[in-house]
């Protein structure tokens, strides 16, 4: 899982039906060197602005596939 | 998910069932750095210019194999 | 996917069953910066020389699974 | 796998029911070229400071997803 | 898949259980831009020295996950 901070939000009408609902941000990873930037679908209540843990796998929820999501909103990292 | 524009479409005869009728599209990433060229199933529509959010991952639809496939066309980013 | 030329052949006696059989070709991406060179599974005749589209994803077939595949022979790139 | 040191630890309150109870550890690769830092659920007992062994993949556990992890504590790499 | 040699071996006593008994091999790629160095589980007989395919995906065997594992031995590359 990657550290990254939400710094936009997406908005599209004509999707596939698994983004139904759903709030795609857009996540720019923490560490400077290489830095990345994709977008997320979220599942913890993120917004602009949060730190958050990003998994960029894929897996079910039920019947249907959940792609890149934010999966924690991070409080603090230490060390 | 990555945020691309879609800037070629490749054709092809000879190709796997699970390619048979769908089209398939050339995207670019819009970041700058580091820029990333790959080939994208469409499932909503896209066309040449389109801005479009790409899924790298593979998924089941029915009994096939959907590869890296575009999901959703963006209408605007805020951030 | 990524559109690669194919620019070797790769023999081996000793390997995983569900290799058997298989023509295992050298794969090198089309794109000029930060090419990748890799190993596919061909699928659909290809051979080298071919300008060939490759999943990197891994798929079950039947009961065994196919790693990176060459799924499909480019007749051409438009745009 | 990949061979990292455990340098820091993530605390978050909000996050998804499959991180619940889990150790979430900052983990650098060894690698000097193209260092990556990244979060992994802990499997094995490791800390701040542990030589280890990181699966970048997800899997099943149960009913649950598990995604990136530490699968190993790590002794010595020999060669 | 990826072509390497494998340089070293790892030792470790705490490990998730789907490793026990499983030799574990450092492996670097032999391409000489953008090398890269990983653990992959060998399937094959492989050993410190040997050139090897390794395919850097997770899958099944029986009821347990094997990731990145050495899935041949290479004997010579053509082209």
């Amino acid at each position: 899982m990657l550290l990254c901070r939400v710094v936009g939000m997406v908005v599209s009408q004509q999707k596939e039906a698994f983004l139904t609902g759903k709030k795609l941000l857009v996540c720019e990873t923490l560490e400077e060197e290489d830095r990345q930037k994709f977008v997320a679908v979220d599942m913890v209540g993120a917004g602009v602005g949060s730190e958050v843990l990003v998994s960029r796998h894929i897996c079910m929820e039920g019947d249907t596939y959940v792609d890149d999501r934010i999966v924690a909103i991070v409080d603090s990292v230490s060390g």
